[in-house]
């Protein structure tokens, strides 16, 4: 049976690109660029709480690193190293080889480069931590919401948790719909082009990880705004256009999460900036709505009447 | 219920001293000093696995830093910045209270920021990643040992291992000493000075978190040398001195793991430097074998005989 060392060799080490010392050591040595700060979050995937048992592998590690590579888009940071800690009830070589095919397909993509983790039995559990560098003074922070600004989204919401409520019987997508839904919610895409892009343009960002109302909730709350979404603005797929107003879709569009797409706030005046990014980078960038003084987040649909919000976000204790 | 953010806000959120932005945001911002490496590294920790359930959760507070710390120390780094993920069956506020308790009181003892982190349900899990510097170019790395150097070893090996045999019942240990191998299995103390003072003086080193044979072993493989220790030179504590011979106690001198001392090589024109190191830092340091050519480590008993070892490291997949 393949050994815990044997099993980091050959599934978890490959060659790195701008690291001092990677993967054999007590710990990796990186050099950060000078004139940048570091930027680092971190990420847990849990069976049975974050996918089901008996996922596929591949996507399994393609999503792993993708959420860990959003939170840094998130910050405008550019991603370079990471940290992989496995949980796995046994060696199981196939499963291995997938999800590090999946893994190392994203990470080469954003040349990140894998320095360090852990492997051990237990129930199955991925933890990635991300590190990367921005430009000192620079990163998008969440507490920069300034009255007055617009709020924007990139790409579609709810298209995950559509995806979860067809999966649980709870909603109905098929064909081509239900394909694209499919892939947003085991293959997302971090929006790390568009975050590195928005450095010097947004005053405050975050990707929506817990849904769109609970995560700009989280920009008012550290920037001491409100803001004021125009439901209708909301961009999301042609899958579920039609069925636009069932609760269950308005739901996934307000507070679906696992969409990662960025929320970002942007003065006014630059708003020519944010449509010419949109084209350049081919990603769809919707003003959704405006910064006002205040607390909390209201949604208001096309009567001009607040909508009733039914959850305030994704909370793993609940 | 208490929610996730609340759950962070109560028990994980500190004020920071040498960080830019900590939790609360979806990266932290670290600014590392100028001239210096990042040193990172990560360990997983899971019910079951690496502690009963049941544990005492503010010993396992202390444990989660401080194997993470003894892996920088084993880099001569400095340790600065840590990032916490919990997988917790259920929000219980006593454990919660008590881990954190344990976390940061060794946190604060070295000056470390806990700067994000994640929480979640599923079976008890904790994983922490940690940050920290050294001078570029400084770093005890395991690839540096040459023939002709001396092989040391801090503190006492095998406390660990006999205080997991005692409660097994595979070893009686009584009193003081029963007490002693617990606080070193329960609450061990990362040589963090020890490390730091060793750059520039040590060729290579290792904290000993598999068992001395398997981890010098990694310094013997990564350096393409061989090791002869020589068992009598071995330090262990007094509580089992009676039993040195007992084939159980000879095995946690040589294979037990957890006690995260470390070993280190240094040519011996340096052991005077060594020996002044031991009475500045009050920490027993013992010169244990050599440093020769070939591969693999060879321990020589009294009779100047190569004992078998039985095991060669705590692999956790077997």
């Amino acid at each position: 049976m393949l050994s815990e060392f044997d099993l980091i060799a050959r599934y978890f080490t490959r060659p790195t690109r701008h690291t001092v010392l990677g993967v054999g050591d007590d710990a990796a040595l990186l050099a950060p660029s000078p004139g940048s700060e570091l930027v680092a979050s971190t990420d847990m995937l849990v069976e049975g709480v974050h996918f089901f048992a008996g996922a596929d592998p591949e996507s399994l590690g393609h999503k792993a690193l993708a959420v860990n590579l959003s939170d840094l888009a998130a910050m405008g940071a550019t991603p370079r190293w990471a940290m992989l800690s496995l949980a796995l009830p046994q060696v199981d070589e196939d499963w291995l080889a997938a999800f590090s095919r999946g893994f190392f397909a994203l990470a080469e993509h954003y040349q990140v480069d894998l320095v360090g983790g852990d492997t051990t039995r237990g129930p199955r559990n991925i933890c990635v931590q991300i590190m990367g560098e921005v430009r000192a003074g620079t990163a998008l922070r969440r507490d920069g919401a300034r009255v007055g600004d617009d709020v924007w989204v990139s790409g579609h919401l709810g298209d995950a948790a559509a995806a979860v409520a067809h999966q649980k019987g709870d909603l109905r997508l098929r064909g081509a719909g239900l394909a694209h839904c499919l892939v947003r919610l085991d293959r997302p895409q971090p929006r790390v082009a568009l975050g590195r892009a928005l450095g010097g343009i947004a005053s405050a960002a975050i990707d929506v990880s817990d849904g769109l109302v609970a995560d700009l909730g989280h920009i008012c709350t550290r920037s001491g705004v409100a803001a004021s979404v125009d439901f209708e603005s909301l961009p999301c797929s042609a899958a579920f256009m039609p069925m636009r107003n069932h609760a269950l879709v308005v739901w996934a569009i307000l507070s679906g999460g696992d969409d990662y797409e960025l929320c970002f706030t942007v003065p006014p005046g630059r708003a020519g900036e944010v449509e010419a990014l949109s084209g350049r980078l081919g990603i769809a960038l919707s003003r959704v709505g405006k910064i006002v003084a205040g607390s909390g987040v209201k949604v208001i649909d096309s009567g001009g009447r607040p909508m009733p919000v039914e959850r305030g976000g994704f909370d793993h204790f609940h």
